[in-house]
């Protein structure tokens, strides 16, 4: 019986994490919820799974969600960033799914790992912003992260029965995005509505823009070179619309190992979960008669500019690949607020790369300073 | 430094194998060849390689190594198929390479697995007309039985670092040969000559007809029963007319992982040989943006039946896989020798399996006995 902590349990990945549990009740215990806002779903999901532990962003939703327990089994409720902390080292769990959205993931993913936890990480923003740390505090308290991206977790898989030292490159696959046949003199009139109607895959919002905007896939490039401890100049990214090929490793013998599945981030997320073992989770095989062909081509940097961004800020390292994604951050809220059009999220994040002061190996304390001038720049610039 | 027996040492997947050798000189050494007629070649690989044995399947091809040897290297030469099975248990080696053509390899298979030496296999007739016997040996003895064949190597691959208990699925994948789009009213006017340009295979002549019927992958069928230990009902045969992705295999989670690569047999052979090492080849990847599609589509089992027989086979089990494998040699052989059209040898294949007293659970003679009536029935119809 594996121990679970969900520290996003109200979102597209924890939602999906509960179908898993609810499958698999003799594999796994619910030790911890947490949701910041959506108290509703979170009260459902106490009564389903009866964990001794929630966390909640604010006060005010400790309060309502009391009032809405009230006679009813009673969890001990933690509040705000400090909770999130507190319940990523609750000393009753083996495994911490760490599936909050963006930049707060970090503090609670470190204080997991320092716990020595096993971490299924669904929060790439984490890797992104401070990857070097992560990872060496990972090594030093000899914690395994199980990657909660498709891509990731096809990689993973891929390595699986494989020599490190035999490696040579990874394919990282991408769907190109709702707009990978737009017009790049059409992307000013693109809506938020029309940037969330991803193709294949039914995300949260902040990664379905980032999806369209292929940023999704330039955080994915720094992701792997931390997760898989790989050069950035080893990955190619390959427009793939179907989102069948999920990524694949080349070797030096000249052979590929591709992991591929329909688009339902079950299969990611049950693998972390239960690695080395697999779950039936009810999630079919492709119909590959039906799907006739798996395209791929050359990403378009000129009409998607993120990735010669994240090679960019890979490239360049300190506290680049932090400012990139502050930025992003930033000025996905302001698109999805209707606050600025398409494009300018692609040029508030140049203009954010260009004018930052790059320091060099920074600690964690460098990184949240160059997230937090990242915002505040690309705020003025809103 | 791995020892060497290389049986079929002149035909398509021994040349490919002592390009690879050559390239390692540090991980093998030859210590056997083995080539039935190509006395010129064989002469050539002794002066390269300095095996300790060889065999030929004549006398007169032995006097002839001989005389053409005189005064230079030369090592012990055995003769016919008593000399092949004594190779195969010479007991300096520890991997025997078995690339003979067809029924040729069952006894020195048989003979190779009793000395215990490593089986690197890319005779798929044997395990076709003998696969029970051959896999209990196999097991008896605690022999490893690496694939040859492009599509068990990459089954092989994809199960390496997975859990048999959560396999669910085999995706057999085939190129569809060279009259995939042709109308099946125009098989009569094939010609060998047609037949024998695959696609995309550069490979010996017998399989590259089996190709050609589709003949081949049914024997993979039954190959892949008896290496992976499967049933034949988990086993989809796709068409894949790019040959990139060699087989996938499908776990209990949704998850299939692939193995692609160019079409070249080095890949299969040199993973045979170093696994659980890969060695650079010289092989490149694939390249995707140039491919752009990867096809798939359902077989035609009424232009190609030899799938139906495949399947039918494998269901009834006993001799019937021998006698397939037997009537097809021998209607391939007079295909080749244009003394039947291209549709008898499919109507030769199911006269064979309609008229066979099928025997069950047969021992090795049985299925020699098999494997003869069906060449005589075969014959007979020819």
């Amino acid at each position: 019986m594996k121990k679970l902590a969900i520290l996003g349990s109200t979102g597209s990945i924890g939602k999906s994490a509960l179908k898993i549990v609810s499958l698999h009740p003799d594999k796994f215990d619910i030790e911890v919820l947490a949701a910041a806002y959506n108290i509703f779903l979170l009260f459902e999901q106490i009564r389903q799974f009866k964990p001794n532990t929630v966390v909640v962003m604010t006060e005010q939703g400790a309060d309502q969600l009391k009032s809405m327990l009230k006679g009813d089994y009673c969890p001990e409720i933690l509040v705000g960033e400090q909770g999130y902390i507190e319940a990523a080292s609750n000393n009753l769990t083996d495994i911490v799914l760490l599936a909050m959205v963006g930049a707060a993931g970090l503090r609670p993913a470190l204080a997991a790992i320092e716990s020595k936890k096993i971490i299924a990480l669904a929060n790439k923003e984490t890797l992104v912003m401070a990857g070097d740390i992560i990872m060496s505090k990972a090594k030093q308290n000899n914690v395994l992260i199980f990657p909660v991206d498709s891509e990731h977790s096809a990689i993973f898989q891929c390595l699986e029965g494989n020599s490190k030292k035999d490696f040579k490159k990874i394919f990282l696959t991408a769907s190109g995005g709702p707009f990978r046949q737009t017009e790049k003199s059409q992307f000013k009139t693109i809506t938020p509505g029309d940037a969330l109607n991803h193709p294949n895959w039914d995300m949260g919002s902040k990664i379905s823009i980032d999806s369209a905007t292929l940023m999704n896939k330039g955080l994915e490039i720094i992701e792997a070179v931390h997760l898989f401890n790989v050069s950035y100049k080893d990955i190619e990214v390959l427009i793939h619309p179907q989102s069948i090929v999920h990524s694949m490793v080349g070797f030096k013998d000249g052979s590929i190992i591709a992991q591929l599945g329909v688009p339902d981030m079950r299969g990611a997320i049950s693998y972390a979960l239960s690695h080395p073992e697999r779950l039936n989770i009810n999630v079919d095989f492709p119909d590959f008669v039906k799907l006739r062909n798996l395209e791929f081509e050359k990403p378009d940097t000129d009409k998607f500019p993120s990735l010669d961004f994240a090679f960019e800020v890979c490239k360049k390292g300190g506290t680049l690949p932090a400012v990139m994604n502050g930025a992003n951050e930033e000025a996905v809220n302001a698109f999805l607020g209707k606050k600025i059009n398409f494009p300018e999220i692609f040029n508030i994040i140049s203009k954010c790369l260009g004018e930052h002061n790059n320091i060099d190996n920074p600690d964690l304390s460098g990184i949240i300073d160059a997230d937090a001038w990242a915002r505040e720049k690309a705020l003025s610039l809103i």
